[in-house]
């Protein structure tokens, strides 16, 4: 019986014209990836839940997509278990597998799993959908892609200089401007120091993050509920309203901090990896911003914040250091710096700045008409002249009317039509059509790669 | 807690080197698919499970992985239903999510809902992951990629032309030597009808699909369970031990189907696809199957089955026509033919024939040591100018000792090894180590290009 098809909220069909400008977003990422020296991994798209659980926070957990045990999954289950009221226990007992959340987590896993292949420092590189239960709204999707690239295995600042001359190239190639945010986990470890409430650096991070978008009134009445004391707070003040260039606020800071041994130390990578990229001539803005804070619980030092310059919409793209991802799998010890591309923002951003090239439309150069068996049998044999040139071909299959075949080239850009027809067939010749000019000449079947180069 | 972390059994992890391998056979395919005019899309990893339900048969409704509803999956299901005894009727209840079981049903499903959007004839490809809930074995696994290209809304036989042809090319490409074995669904509905038997088409093509396993006499022997009269065996015998060239047993066929009208044309479409391709210049050898019935439920003309001639292993390709595959979701009337590869079998063929490219390992070609911090920023600066020459270079990140740097450039392969020492810094300068030759020249900083190009 015919059902009227459709696909689950928040999933998306990619037709090929989509694809064709996904793929110019992630070819572009994966060639700077490559570029840089990052090599590709995959891992599969189950993890068993054991993996993922817990690593994401108690809002992640119920994210995660689990998928139903196969065979009998009832079996030997606790029938009692399967009540409404309890069915987040009930979920582990019939689920042992979920869909990736994101490639760190399955990342930090394989680096754990094979410890004894991977050579250190490891750059990998991983382009793969991920998965999450949210709500599905303008924007945000159940299923999307991540492009991610971290170096695993090396303390050196020189990785955190690497990957923004890498964010800053990827946008170069794209054409979109933007701005790198730069903030460090010390310098805000350091700040929870200064105002006296080391052990509300979580509260404060998580009310600072805002000021952008409520201002440092409301910040500061945050900060008074989350329990800090009037004095922390106005100590607070000066520290989100340092203004100057990057290296005049690096010093301000830097001096507010003199007593903080870890903040100071935050000051100082900062200010190295600003002025060595700087000094490799970075294109993008660099900006400090110490109300940046994106996932602290993860990040240990750098933290990085990419946006778009002329276009109104979230980062597109982020990331940090982050001291002991692999811990938690039995490898500790292992640093590891890394960002991550979004690349359905990015599309938007290039989609709305009309920045997509516009050569990726098209992919085949000549469509053949047909008009009937032997001239079909003969466009084929120049179709393979084409194809044999690197040049995409295809004939129509069908001997349609000419408007509909020609309505066919038409809809898909192709930009040279081929008609061999009684005439042609008999002089071994092909008409070739410029579709953009409208021109026609006819020529030898052996001059047609020529013809349309 | 510290884990030992693994991944769900039948699935994979890649490294570096088996994507690069993999990716070489995606992107041979890729290649092929555009250069005859396919176009890609991509479809959600997840489908509705009414979308996949009784489209693969009963054991395909038992293989499809099926993803717990989000939030409380219990609320409004009645417990009585929730019984070990009853678990298929139960995962409905708890689950309206399947993983895509292959990337037919969900490109059929992708036609009929964005019919509005397609230009028919459509003719689209698809790379993607399938996931089946299969026993894992030797060269079988849960999540695995299928390459498919499929036209529909267009009977022509010029589409199973391009297909051939297409098959030939990719395989050409990779270096394999295949044989192509072809049948068409008409032919066998021919020996059915002529044997006396149309209403056991199924049963004859299930058991005489195994002729080359088990042999004329068992086949028999099993047509005889299967309700089969001596006469009809006796009748299908001479079919089954046709032989002579292509042209000749096409020929022989023909005559003993004469008097069966789907027989004859079934025999008249593989007299013409196989003469047009063989006038082409095909290079893989072209063979009649008449015991080639795969997936028979689904096909309704051509069928086609590809081996490697030099390697055993099962079919690495295969495809065939389906009439009415979109009429299950509402769409009846449109034809469609298609091909997919097999990658994890061709990676298995490429592997054991020792057919991978050499060049495909070693992605970065200069890999700089790592002397000290103004080294290392010296270095960095004709890292970029290789870069920015699309030559893939990079920094050790970390000063560390000279062997492990080595170690690491000797296990990529990494054929150049770029130094900047005290020295070269004071003359500006480079030392190029030619690691292959082992060869050492000190060269200006700014011809380093052409020095490893």
């Amino acid at each position: 019986m015919a059902q009227k098809p459709s696909i689950p909220k928040g999933t998306r069909d990619f037709s090929p014209v989509e694809m064709s400008r996904r793929n110019y977003i992630f070819d572009t990422i994966r060639r700077v990836f490559y570029l840089f020296g990052y090599q590709p991994i995959e891992t599969p798209s189950m993890e068993n839940l054991s993996t993922l659980m817990g690593k994401y926070g108690e809002e992640g957990d119920k994210l995660l997509f689990k998928v139903l045990n196969s065979g009998n999954f009832l079996q030997g289950v606790d029938p009692a278990i399967l009540s409404e009221d309890n069915y987040t226990k009930a979920a582990p007992k019939i689920c042992e597998k979920g869909l990736r959340y994101d490639l760190t987590v399955p990342f930090a896993r394989y680096v754990v799993q094979h410890r004894a292949e991977v050579q250190m420092p490891f750059k990998r590189f991983q382009i793969q959908p991920v998965w999450r239960a949210d709500r599905p709204q303008k924007g945000r999707y159940r299923e999307f892609y991540q492009c991610d690239a971290d170096v695993v295995g090396s303390d050196s600042l020189l990785n955190e200089v690497e990957l923004l001359r890498m964010i800053d190239e990827v946008f170069c190639r794209l054409g979109v401007r933007v701005a790198i945010k730069l903030n460090n986990r010390k310098v805000l470890a350091g700040i929870a120091e200064l105002v006296g409430a080391p052990d509300k650096l979580v509260d404060i991070t998580v009310a600072i993050d805002k000021i952008d978008k409520i201002g440092l009134e409301k910040v500061n009445e945050e900060l008074a509920e989350r329990g800090l004391s009037a004095e922390a707070i106005a100590a607070l003040a000066p520290i989100l309203q340092i203004d100057g260039t990057l290296a005049e606020r690096l010093d301000k800071i830097g001096a507010i901090l003199a007593d903080s041994e870890i903040g100071h130390k935050g000051v100082e990578e900062l200010r190295f990896v600003t002025e060595t990229v700087t000094n490799l001539g970075l294109k993008a803005e660099l900006d400090l911003d110490v109300s940046l804070a994106r996932g602290l619980n993860y990040y240990t030092g750098c933290i990085i914040e990419v946006k778009a310059l002329d276009f109104a919409i979230g980062s597109i793209s982020g990331g940090g250091r982050y001291d002991n991802l692999t811990g938690v799998f039995g490898l500790p010890g292992v640093s590891g710096v890394g960002v991550s591309f979004g690349a359905d923002r990015i599309y938007d951003v290039l989609l709305g700045l009309n920045l997509f090239p516009e050569s990726i439309g098209a992919s085949v150069q000549v469509i053949f008409l047909n008009l009937g068996e032997n001239e079909a049998v003969a466009s084929l044999k120049a179709v393979e002249t084409l194809r044999a040139a690197g040049i995409a071909a295809e004939l129509y299959p069908d001997a349609a009317k000419m408007k509909k075949q020609m309505a066919y080239a038409n809809s898909l850009s192709i930009p040279y039509v081929g008609i061999i027809g009684e005439q042609e067939l008999a002089d071994g010749t092909v008409t070739i059509k410029n579709m953009q000019s409208g021109e026609q000449q006819s020529i030898p079947v052996a001059d047609i790669v020529n013809a349309v180069k």
